[in-house]
């Protein structure tokens, strides 16, 4: 693999060139987009690209292309709505869904959309109410001054304000959201197009996917207002055209020091990989049993091989010797650095703590990730018990002293998934919870003294079938039930998922607890010592590594060269019909091929540009310089994985549905004039 | 985890100390051995301790215990045997066996053992037939004088002769065996307890298992006359005792260069352990389909739980880094010694060759696995049909020229394999098949070009159940007729499994070439200079990585210490009792439930002991210095893994059920009179 290796320069905090970057909308380089491509973005034009875009608060971007609302994102981003809004005889992920009528739109039972309304920097009242503290004390103040901040900002229920965290806490800032939480289902085509080609083309290009589903937003039961929005481009994406994509990447690694690489490298992604690879054996077999379980398990297989193959590629670029001594380089220049100048010297300790701190994760890492974020207990019904319970414990508290899900601004979100009408399936629930507690057996060992709490003189099957047919929280009534009771109705519970729930709170708040205090806020407290010193020689002029917040990103409609073969940017639609097997993943579905005729097969259907983008960003528009919509990111080429730690200009490549397939398709094969028309503007 | 690294002084060639080695016989420490322990083995009872051990062929050691052939090796080597002899009425793995009349004993259907006759010295033999030769022209001649020698002393049917390597091509020898196919199953014990606690308990200590089996080799349809045996100790092994353990270790890779090291710590372990979890969900859910599917894929399912374990430890030894950086340190020192001396010096060209193959080998090593060594076709059916088309065309050649399964000293194993009677389930077959077609294609890509000659526009569910279901190989009487029928029968042969194998052999047939003229060619006569270099300034003084070789180490019976906590040597079959919570893997079969009054519980049951052992020691005796059976190793502790790459003599510790819980449970549970009385010798 020969990279060229961007990263390099990140890491040293110099300017980055290329199309590289995810920058914030309030230091996005408008200039150098002039420079490149002639055109430069005024604040209007951002104002508008910003509020016309919005995030799903569980993971994906979309934006609004009518002014009633209306929302494009990507059909994964929606998957779990539509298969809860499915029933054993009313399959939605594979017949697809269109409302011909308004009144047909259904509500997703736990989709909450955002739009960044403000962003404010709270830097200064955050590093004052920090200054001087360390490991718990630096920990509750933090955790204190932004619940404070939070609370303060969200007058409203649909207001959410978030403190978030950039440059490693170089920067603090608050984004104000407005908050949507009726959000409906207007469009989804079949799963068969939607993801033809499957696990084996994902990450790949070409590519001939109508990976899109249309939500509405709505207010007070009606469709909302929304002035912002991206109109339709006539003419779509054209080759070397520039173009901008606005969303919510979910996170980068790129300005990680080296300690934390080999953290991700020997540690997290070996283990979160092997365990994905065993859970990805179980569900695929799993969904033999039958028709019913593949439907009830096809969006938890998805995200499973989805992230395998994301974290497959991000392991492979760490693993890249070429690579990780030019970031190991790039660390050894930002060290001399700072050891040549007096006042930067003492942040070379900051290198130490980080170090020390990778390794007491990677030795309670199994222990943090399987008791306090279940993956020892992968069960809806233990979710909900532990939620339950510690609400009835948290919500008494002051704001600024509760656990984080459970502060003011979480709790729409928290409540949502906690009250969220989809059904659960107990089949399910017991195989996943079996797997799972015998995974927490197999890592921890069975004389462990919290494993033999857990399972006391049972196995993992039986004691997961006793409480999957035990517990009573399948019915969101019973849970509103413990909701209302709080902490006496809680204790008083003989259901036995809230029984162990509460038999193991202790030792999950426990390492919980030395999580947060020993070693994150250890890690942030260090990296806002290495960002600092990074600000003082090179301001904004960087970008800021991802977190799951707005970013804008520029490049051109561009294929690229794989070894001495090209790439080209654009597949059409008659390159499908050409793919198509006849078995699935290869299955065009029934409706496309009897419509076949109807289609121009030269229309664009997939295209690539050198936007930076990542996971998160799924769902984001594409938009040209007249902020037009052109198309639809629902993924990146297998080179983009790498971009977890650095930017590889000459292969990373983003992937999009083509604006002009959606019209043809939309008209064509769904005669969806309704949803045309909206788009249209007429 | 602090260990001992002896491991520094193994890479650097000086003389091992505390217990380590897995010593050849012909090179054993008699005088080191009595230094420490006062004991000093002749070469009398050396030959007879040689005499008394056995190999099975596929990949276990054992003993003979009595003068009539009877075998004592490990339930889990004789496991696919006992599942081989079941069938869904009458499961002999979940019931045991015992064979009250001599009349009763089974033959396995496919088991061969091993007795070590006879070692030479072919290293100059071997030299002078590579000299001067480099890639394919070596290959070629060491494939060629390998299969000369050995058929040159194969002179009977009865004789197997193997060239093996040892120190890395620093030694070649022949090593002749008398082989026996007659091997009939004597005696098994329940799964319940051969495995009690399972895959949890699996490299653990305290254990509680009675890992064992008897088996009894015959002749002429007659028991074998063996006079070289272990006699039964009356008291069994002691707390200090020294002990010997005799067998097979299967690989160690102790004196591998760091850029083979790098290839195993990136490349081999982690994509090794990502299948194996994935195989590991999938069979795991698998065997939920219903309890004659969990009956016939048990031992598949052992045997991934298995290599998984031990792979993991190997894995987190060499993600170690003061482990990894001993090994470094070492091999830094090697250099720098070889750097002195002139004639020495040009000995360093070979580990850049090393470094160069490892990474041409991380290149091609998926195509290699998944094609030429059939992980993307898991198909015992799909083996017959390989096997028979191969033989068809090898077999007319001369046999130097021949693959090397197809040379006449590797045909009984080979014929042994393909007409074996053990049956085929179909249902298994189609599943197993499914998910590793899966795997092809996700590993290779769809667009690849083998890829598509393989599925074409199959699917590969459809796939495996057409080839599976149009094949006529599970019936012995059909691969019969092919091998008899040769090149003619096979090419006009319309089983789908047979037409498979012809279409992809070409691709098979080169990719093992270029691994085994450019790779394993360069590796071998590579690590013969270092090897060379080595041996100049150690001769025997040090011992070979294990290669499946007879091997002899010496330590004593002793616990060890974990931080702050002592684990002493023994169990009792009391302990048993203790652990027992009715739930597998901790249920006691019912058999033991209902005489547990008749046992003394203070018997011991599992012990360790400091000797250096390895995977493929499975089923070794473990014999005091009068050579008399005192235990019998079916295990290793946690820190046993990390002795693939150097022995930590503070906590490696091998593990063995103790010969007084085997005569204490065959009287008093299972009433084996027949059996007691043969081993007491009356």
């Amino acid at each position: 693999m020969h990279r060229i290796l961007t990263v390099l320069l990140v890491a040293t905090a110099a300017p980055a060139f290329a199309d590289e970057g995810m920058w914030t909308y309030d230091a996005f380089p408008a200039a150098a987009v002039e420079k490149t491509y002639g055109f430069k973005p005024s604040s209007a034009w951002l104002d508008n690209v910003r509020l016309s875009t919005v995030r799903l608060a569980q993971g994906c971007s979309g934006s609004f292309v009518s002014k009633n609302g209306l929302v494009l994102t990507n059909h994964h981003c929606a998957h779990r709505c539509i298969e809860q809004l499915s029933t054993p005889k009313k399959d939605l992920v594979k017949a697809g869904f269109w409302a011909t009528t308004q009144a047909q739109e259904a509500r997703c039972p736990a989709l909450e959309v955002n739009q960044l309304v403000t962003i404010t920097d709270v830097t200064a009242k955050v590093k004052d109410a920090t200054d001087g503290k360390a490991g718990q004390a630096y920990s509750d103040a933090f955790k204190s001054i932004t619940a404070d901040l939070e609370k303060a900002c969200a007058t409203a229920e649909n207001l959410r304000c978030d403190v978030v965290t950039l440059y490693h806490g170089g920067q603090y800032k608050l984004y104000t959201y407005k908050r949507y939480q009726d959000v409906r289902l207007v469009f989804a085509p079949e799963f068969a197009i939607a993801f033809f080609g499957g696990d084996p083309d994902n990450f790949m290009f070409p590519r001939f996917d109508l990976d899109l589903a249309f939500l509405r937003i709505y207010e007070n039961d009606q469709p909302a207002n929304t002035p912002n929005f991206f109109p339709w481009s006539p003419d779509g994406a054209k080759a070397s055209e520039l173009t901008f994509v606005s969303g919510h990447p979910g996170g980068t690694s790129r300005e990680l020091t080296m300690a934390e690489l080999n953290y991700q490298r020997d540690v997290m992604l070996p283990r979160t990989l092997l365990r994905l690879a065993e859970l990805r054996g179980f569900v695929g077999e799993y969904q033999r049993r039958g028709n019913e379980q593949k439907r009830h398990s096809n969006a938890l297989l998805f995200g499973i091989e989805n992230s395998y193959k994301a974290l497959k590629g991000m392991y492979d670029t760490l693993l890249n010797r070429e690579f990780y001594a030019a970031k190991a380089a790039a660390e050894a220049e930002f060290k001399a650095k700072l050891e040549k100048n007096p006042k930067q010297k003492p942040v070379l300790a900051a290198f130490d703590a980080i170090a020390k701190s990778t390794d007491a994760l990677a030795h309670v890492r199994d222990r943090l990730v399987l008791i306090e974020e279940r993956q020892g207990f992968s069960s809806e019904l233990f979710g909900f018990a532990r939620l339950l319970l510690r609400a009835s414990v948290e919500l008494p508290k002051p704001n600024g002293e509760r656990l984080q899900e459970f502060a003011e601004t979480a709790l729409p979100a928290t409540k949502q998934a906690l009250f969220s009408p989809a059904p659960i399936y107990n089949e399910f629930e017991i195989a996943r919870l079996t797997v799972s507690l015998t995974k927490l057996r197999e890592l921890l060992g069975p004389d462990d003294p919290f494993v033999k709490k857990v399972l006391g003189r049972e196995s993992p099957e039986s004691l997961a079938t006793r409480l999957v047919k035990g517990s009573k929280l399948a019915d969101v009534k019973a849970r509103q039930a413990l909701w209302d009771g709080g902490q006496a109705a809680v204790a008083a519970s003989n259901d036995p998922m809230v029984q162990l729930a509460l038999r193991i709170d202790e030792d999950a708040r426990a390492v919980r607890k030395h999580f947060e205090d020993d070693i994150e806020a250890v890690q942030q407290q260090n990296s806002e010592l290495l960002a600092k010193a990074r600000f003082e020689l090179y301001g904004t002029s960087i970008y800021p590594d991802a977190t799951f917040t707005l970013r804008l990103s520029y490049g051109r409609v561009a294929g690229w060269q794989e070894g001495d073969k090209t790439i080209l940017p654009f597949t059409t639609l008659g390159g499908a019909f050409a793919r198509h097997t006849g078995l699935d993943p290869f299955a065009l579905p029934p409706r496309w091929l009897a419509k076949k005729g109807a289609l121009n097969p030269e229309t664009p259907f997939n295209f690539t540009t050198t936007n930076d983008i990542v996971g998160g960003n799924s769902g984001s528009p594409v938009i040209n310089q007249k902020a037009e919509l052109v198309g639809l990111i629902f993924d990146g080429n297998i080179h983009s994985l790498g971009g977890e730690y650095g930017f590889e200009a000459a292969r990373n490549r983003a992937v999009a549905v083509h604006s002009n397939a959606i019209r043809e398709v939309l008209q064509k094969i769904y005669g969806a004039t309704r949803l045309v028309s909206e788009l249209e503007g007429r």
